[in-house]
C-alpha cells in the first residue's frame, strides 16, 4: 500500500489533439512498391481504387505529403475520446519488480473500445462527402466493424458488415453492439455472395477469415456507386489515420519527462495499432532525435512478418483486390481460429513490409497461452482486462520487462493498448478453465498458403 | 457536418482531484432516523454492525464530520481512471433540436466499467487494514461484484460474490469479469447458505433479488471474523465515498462556465450513483449557491421512493440486517426480472429517504421500454451504450431537454451517466427485436410486500 503520490495518467487537453496525421512515406529511404493491377500487373491507377473508396481516400493512399490535415468535422468527434490516455504501469511494475518504466497508449476509451474509429470516422466522413449511402465492411474480432457503425450512423449512412465466422460463434455480444450502433451484421462466409458460397460448398461451418470476409464486402460493393468498402487496416491511409495515437504519445511521453523511450512495442494484424503508435516515433528516429526499438508482435499461429514470404499478393481470399507486394502466408491460408480475432489476417500492410524489409523494425511472435496469462496479470493490476490482440503486446512487455529485472537497466517501455477484452471475456473464461492450447503451428497448412501466392514475373 | 470547435470533455488533472469525501449528514436540516437492532428494537450501536464491517467504516456509517480525508493508498488507486470526465453531450441536443445544455458526468471509464470502484477501494483498503482475509458481497447488473472484485485484487484480498439469479443468467460476461479479477461468484439464490436454501425451496429457478443476495453474504460473513460482508450502496458511509462524483462535477462544471445548473438527475437503486452526483450540488443548494431541482428516477417496476412507504424495514430479504427507516416496497418484496438489475432493491437508501421526506429532492419513475430507447438514442449520438440503470436518468433528461425545446429555456442538465452497457448488449437485443415489454406494475405483489414490513412500535 504505497501512499507516495505517483502520477498515473498523462492527459492533454482538448486544445493539444494533433491537427494532422502524418505519412511517413516521404521519410523513408526508399519508396515502398507500387500496388498491381491482378489482369495487367501494371502499377494500380487511382481508378483502380475507385469501385472501391472515394478519391479523396484514394489521393490520401498515395499522398506524398508529410502531413495531412484533419478534417474539423472529424477533430468534433476524435474530441469526443481524444486524446487517449497514456498510463505508467505502476502496478505492473511493482508486480513484476521491474526496473522498466512501462507506459500504455490506451485507446480503449473510444466508443468502439479500441483504435478503430481513428479510421472509421475519416472514412465515413469522405464517403458521405463523396454522397455514398452505404458502407460495407469485413469485421475480425469485431473491433473494426463496431467502430465503423458508429462512424456511420453519426455521419447517417448505412453500414454492413461480414463478420470471421469463428469470433461471430465466439462474440456475440460484439455483434450486439454494431446493431446497437445501427449496423447490419452477417456470419462470414455468407450466403448472400459468390465469394462466401463457394467457401460454405468447402464447408458449411467453416470459420471464414478476414481475407473471405473482405472478399464479401468488396463483392457487395463494387458494383453499385451508392456502396462502397472501407477497410479497417493494411492500406497507407488506414494507417495513417491512426497516427494520431503516435503523435500524442510523443507529447505526453514529453510530459512524464521521458524523452527517449528504448522500445516501442504494438501487436500486428493488418498493422494499423502498430502503426499508428510507431510511425511518429520511427519519423524521430530517422531524424536522430531518438533511437528506441521497434517491435511487432503477432500471434504464434498467424505470423505473417516472422514466417510469411516478402512477395505480391491479394488483399482478400477471393482474390479480387489488386495485388500488394507484402508479408504474406498466402491469400488462402486461413489461420486456427484463436482468440485474437484482429490478428487472423494472411498478410500484413505493405507500408510495414516495406519497413521490416529496410531493417527500421523488428518482428516476434508469441503463442495466444503466454499472451492471456499477461493480459489476466494486466487486468489484475492495471485493472483493465484487455481485448487479446493487445496481449500479444503486453506479454513482449513482460518480457522485455523481465529482462530488465535481470540486467537492472531502467529502460522505458512503450505499448500499445489498442482495446479493451470486454466482448473477448469468453476467451479469458477458456483460458481459465484449461480449454485453451497452444496448437504447434501447422508447417503444412502454410506450405499450403504459400502456394497459393500467385506469380508476378519480374517483381 | 458542424466544422466549429466546441469543447465534448472537462477534465480535471489528477491534481485537482478532490481529496475529501463529503458527509451531507451534518449539513441537513434534521438528523436521519437511526438504525435499530432488529431484537431491541433500540438504537444500534458500533457493535451492532462490527460482524459485518471493519470499525472504520463504522465510524465512518455514523459520522458527523462534513469531511472525511481519503486515505493516500485509496487516492492511488482512484488516479487510474479519476478526476472521471465530464461531457457535453453535443450531438444529443442536436438529435433533440433542443436549447438545453446537457452534461453527463461519465464514470464507466473505472476498471469495473462504472461508479462502484469509488466505494469498492476504500472498503477493501478499510478491511485489509483492519486484517480481514475475504469479503463476501451481492451483487445486482454485476456491477458492484465486478468493483469488490477489482479490489481485492488489489489489496490480496479474497472475493466471494453472490449473483441475483435473474443478473446471472442474462449476463454470464459479468460473471467471468468478475473470475478475470480473481473473484468468485455464485447465482443467488444458492445452496450455500440457509438463506439461499430456502428460496430454492420455494422456486428452484427463482430469479432472486438483491435483499436475497444480500442475505446469503452476510450469512457467510457474521460468524466467521476473518471474513466481512461489503455492501454496495444504501448505507452512508457508501453514499459518503461517492460524493467524489458530485465534487468533480462541480469543478469541471465550473470549468464549462455553467455555475448554476438547473437539473442534476440520476436513477436510483440503493441510491448511491445518485446521492455521489446529487449530495454535494445539494450542499450548495443549501447554502444558497445554486438551486437546481434535484431529481431521482426509478424504473416504474421497482418504484420504492413513488410507492413505498416510509418505514422501518429490513435491508435484506432474510431479516438479518438492523432496521432500517427508509422507503420501502417491503423486504420481501421480489420485483420483475427488469433489465436493469442494479435497481431492483426493495428499499432505498435511509440517507436518501430522509432527504426525500425533507422535501428536498423529488423522484418519477420510468418504464423501461422508454429507458432503453433513449438509451439507444443516447448511443447512436454519444458513442456510449449505457448500462440500463443509466438509461432511467437518460430517459428523464431526454424528458426535460424535449420541455426545454416546447419552452424555449436554455436550462442546464447534469446527469450521472454511472456505467457503460458492454455487458448488457442482451438487453439492447431484446428491445430491438420486440422481446421487451413493459408489465402492468403488480398492484397485489406490491400489496404483499408492505405487508412483510415489521411493525416497530413508536417509530
Amino acid at each position: 500500500m504505497d501512499e507516495s503520490v505517483r502520477q498515473h495518467k498523462f492527459l492533454l487537453d482538448e486544445s493539444e489533439m494533433p491537427t494532422a496525421w502524418y505519412n511517413i512515406v516521404p521519410d523513408l529511404p526508399e519508396p515502398p512498391p507500387p500496388a498491381l493491377h491482378p489482369g495487367t500487373l501494371e502499377p494500380a491507377g487511382p481508378e483502380d481504387f475507385a469501385p472501391l473508396f472515394p478519391m479523396d481516400l484514394i489521393l490520401q493512399e498515395v499522398s506524398q505529403e508529410r502531413y495531412v490535415d484533419i478534417p474539423g468535422a472529424v477533430l468534433d468527434v476524435y474530441r469526443q475520446w481524444r486524446p487517449s490516455p497514456l498510463f505508467r504501469a505502476h502496478r505492473l511494475e511493482q508486480a513484476l519488480d521491474t526496473p522498466a518504466h512501462i507506459y500504455y497508449k490506451y485507446e480503449g476509451v473510444s466508443p468502439a473500445g479500441s483504435h478503430k474509429p481513428n479510421t472509421a470516422v475519416p472514412q465515413a466522413y469522405y464517403n458521405k462527402l463523396a454522397g455514398v449511402k452505404k458502407l460495407t465492411t469485413e469485421t475480425g474480432a469485431g473491433q473494426w466493424g463496431t467502430a465503423l457503425a458508429f462512424a456511420c450512423a453519426l455521419f447517417d449512412l448505412e453500414c454492413e458488415v461480414w463478420q470471421v465466422g469463428a469470433s461471430y460463434d465466439q462474440k456475440p455480444y460484439r455483434r450486439l453492439m454494431i446493431e446497437a450502433f445501427g449496423g447490419v451484421v452477417h456470419r462470414s462466409p455468407s450466403e448472400l455472395t459468390a465469394a462466401g458460397r463457394s467457401y460454405l460448398a468447402q464447408d458449411p461451418n467453416h470459420p471464414g477469415s478476414l481475407g473471405i470476409a473482405i472478399s464479401e464486402a468488396v463483392e457487395v460493393a463494387a458494383p453499385d456507386p451508392e456502396i462502397r468498402y472501407a477497410l479497417g487496416s493494411v492500406l497507407n491511409h488506414v494507417l495513417m489515420h491512426q497516427t494520431i495515437i503516435g503523435e500524442e504519445a510523443l507529447l505526453q511521453l514529453d510530459k512524464a519527462g521521458e524523452r527517449s523511450p528504448d522500445l516501442i512495442v504494438g501487436c500486428t494484424g493488418g498493422g494499423s495499432n502498430f502503426a499508428g503508435l510507431a510511425f511518429p516515433f520511427l519519423r524521430e528516429k530517422l531524424a536522430g532525435n531518438m533511437s528506441p526499438t521497434i517491435r511487432a508482435v503477432e500471434p504464434a499461429s498467424c505470423p505473417s512478418l516472422t514466417r510469411g514470404t516478402y512477395a505480391y499478393d491479394f488483399g482478400d481470399s477471393a482474390g479480387m483486390t489488386p495485388l500488394m507486394k507484402m508479408h504474406t502466408l498466402g491469400h488462402d491460408f486461413v489461420p486456427d481460429p484463436i482468440h485474437a480475432g484482429g490478428l487472423r489476417y494472411h498478410g500484413m500492410s505493405p507500408l510495414i513490409s516495406h519497413i521490416y524489409e529496410l531493417g527500421l523494425m523488428e518482428a516476434i511472435s508469441v503463442p495466444q497461452s503466454e499472451c492471456f496469462a499477461a493480459g489476466l496479470q494486466f487486468a489484475r493490476t492495471e485493472g483493465i482486462v484487455p481485448a487479446p490482440e493487445p496481449t500479444h503486446a503486453i506479454a513482449a512487455t513482460v518480457q522485455e520487462a523481465l529482462r530488465a529485472k535481470e540486467t537492472g537497466e531502467e529502460i522505458v517501455i512503450l505499448t500499445a493498448l489498442c482495446g479493451h477484452g470486454h466482448f473477448d471475456l469468453a476467451s479469458y473464461d477458456a483460458y481459465l478453465n484449461g480449454r485453451m492450447v497452444d496448437e504447434a503451428f501447422d508447417e503444412d497448412r502454410l506450405a499450403e498458403g504459400l502456394s497459393t501466392i500467385p506469380a508476378v514475373p519480374g517483381r
